[in-house]
């Protein structure tokens, strides 16, 4: 299958991810849940423009667009990136117990597998980032769209970080595999807790009006 | 465009999201985490069959993956029926505010947009309880793609929360809205804790086992 996992249909992602193929799993699920979180910013963004009550911010706005662009087109790609550090360290896992290499091949495997989780954390992050900037600048008639983006963006997060533990969890080399973690719980407890915050205040806005 | 939404490819689905156009939105979104939620639980038990260690379990997983695809397969009709939704909505809210029929077809409108996004909840209620069975049951080889699973339909039901607010806020009939709220808050209550606890468990699993 040379063909990119997000140029599959939503139905044949959906499908595939559920059947035994190993790819996409997990990891290809995170980012795609944070480019969704991404796009609904950039909705909320693309729906603010061209309304006179906010003519004033529409410069912010439009910056905004322009980064969340970015990270959006940057996650999708991690869909596949995941997938393609995947299939190495599948091939890794089969080499026989007892091949003196394979331990060598293991790890590096495993250390390559935590790229595309990391990034994830990393672009999940800015995301947040323009998300609480959107809630401030767009359109009220857009926040639930926001709240929504940071819930995805927030989950993204959790869902990429257990992709990366789960391959630390792996590693011979403690030193690289409690930096990646510190890094991961990092981003992890500031943007999840900023996430949080957005999807909050938007629910009171919603709940209490 | 008579497509359906799920048709798209993931790129396009995305992009549509991030664009202006009104469908897919936040409440689409939502769906297709659950989806991608439900699809993960189905993931590791397709994963578990056929392994010997997992031959006892084998009934109840083809159970799970029963259920599971039911499941998904209504997650993904409601990213649809979510978009259908919400073009009557929009057409009502363009009646001319001095328009005597305006309230009463607003009001019905809107009643209906809350349908989607509480199924939404139903069915990523049951979907977690899947998950609960598959991290009991399913091999220990695929924990982390249930703990995603659990994260993406907790995701879901957040996000379709701020859906149905999002509409009860319009409602006259005070007696519906605040229904379909205080059913939006039980599954949210229970399912999102139980949800959290597979995640916490997964994670506790990968980071001290």
């Amino acid at each position: 299958m040379a063909e990119k996992l997000i140029d599959q249909t939503c139905e044949g992602f959906v499908s595939l991810l559920a059947s035994k193929a190993p790819i996409p799993g997990g990891g290809g699920a995170a980012a795609l849940v944070g480019a969704l979180g991404a796009a609904l910013c950039s909705m909320a963004g693309n729906l603010t423009l061209g309304r006179k009550k906010y003519a004033a911010v529409e410069p912010d706005i439009r910056a905004l667009l322009e980064k969340g662009e970015r990270v959006q087109a940057r996650l999708m790609e991690l869909v596949d990136a995941d997938a393609a550090a995947f299939e190495p360290l599948s091939r890794a896992y089969s080499i026989p117990k007892d091949d003196p290499g394979r331990e060598a091949v293991l790890e590096e495997a495993t250390k390559k597998a935590c790229a595309a989780p990391m990034e994830m954390l990393e672009q999940c992050a800015r995301a947040v980032e323009l998300l609480e900037e959107m809630l401030e600048k767009g359109s009220v008639m857009l926040v639930s769209d926001v709240g929504c983006g940071a819930v995805c963006c927030k989950a993204a997060m959790e869902c990429a970080s257990l992709n990366v533990y789960i391959n630390t969890k792996m590693l011979k080399d403690r030193v690289v595999a409690e930096a990646l973690e510190r890094r991961t719980d990092e981003l992890l407890n500031e943007y999840g807790a900023r996430a949080s915050k957005i999807a909050a205040a938007v629910t009171a806005q919603l709940r209490e009006g």
